[in-house]
């Protein structure tokens, strides 16, 4: 693309550099800033900034949050025996949106990925396994992607939690999603999905 | 979506007023933000301060440009008789990309729009106007939109350069793109691509 000016060149880079925004989308969204009154810029970049500098985490479960702990680890209606630890903050929104889980949460903040760099000390495993005897946690959900790197994550923490006698840990159920033609399945999917079938009064 | 931060949830909001981006993209935007490192982040928010209040427009065409008058109206080798109108810098973009145009180009910055409280005064058309006679155009391409907005606006355009006579206004043909199936083009466009039919060896 041959873009007229340097300044509006390193915008859309900037811009691109966000996951699954490519050049052209980059390219309207800067034109879009660009074009905005000074309020609504002044506003958007406000709003980043402050993400970015006044974001807090709960001390307890690692998702953001504005206060010390979060209202779901606060919540007296919350089961606080049951840990769903899930990789990243968009996981805890995506079942929260379910309304099927009363239980806690625990944000890793990632996977252990060796290629990417990321370690066991770069995620809040260690802040888990702190957490199991003070809250006397019962069960622990592994909800994490089901990836190499998530089953390789599962697998350690699956192993720490070994130390813990009578703890129960649990998966997510892996099967048909539900509105899925078994035709069209993936074969491992429904593989699993005939191994591990449940009881028909279950559903 | 249940966002567990008013500060997230704010810059979600911000995020989702670019276009075409939904809160399930600004979501993921605003937690890659989050995430990124610091310089990374400056560097971010640096190019889109930037872009708002250091970029500059080319006096002649209204281009974006860090020059006073911008590389395209200040090249030689560029036909300074003839100009190219059109809505936004996107276009002279698209228009540059083909390799097919040599001309100079006039952004409008917008077209007329009544029920968008754009009028002729929000738009750079006296500009237009008055570069034909000291730059002595002999051609000007209305390359607008071909919606009811651009069509009007070019009817305007078109009007007020009855007033040099020997001006030649032009348009960008219409008719079948390359690669299309007949079969599936609209009625409207088949059309007008038999009635303005041109000669076979000038394609």
């Amino acid at each position: 693309m041959v873009i007229p000016s340097k300044i509006l060149e390193t915008a859309v880079d900037e811009i691109a550099t966000l996951p699954g925004v490519g050049k052209r989308s980059a390219m309207r969204y800067a034109l879009h800033l660009l074009n905005s009154s000074d309020s609504d810029f002044a506003a958007f970049i406000g709003a980043l900034t402050r993400l970015k500098n006044d974001a807090h985490y709960c001390s307890r479960c690692h998702c953001i949050s504005d206060t010390p702990v979060c209202p779901i680890c606060s919540s007296p209606k919350r089961n606080q025996k049951v840990v769903c630890v899930v990789e990243n903050i968009q996981e805890v929104m995506a079942i929260e949106n379910t309304g099927q889980y009363t239980g806690l949460y625990h944000v890793l903040g990632g996977v252990i990925s060796p290629l990417d760099g990321i370690g066991i000390n770069d995620l809040t495993i260690r802040q888990l396994i702190d957490r199991i005897e003070p809250e006397q946690i019962e069960e622990v959900i592994l909800a994490l992607p089901t990836t190499m790197e998530g089953d390789t994550t599962n697998i350690y923490i699956d192993r720490q939690l070994k130390a813990f006698p009578g703890i129960k840990v649990t998966t997510l159920a892996r099967g048909l999603a539900v509105g899925d033609n078994l035709e069209y399945a993936d074969e491992v999917t429904l593989g699993r999905s005939i191994i591990n079938r449940i009881p028909f009064d279950s559903l």
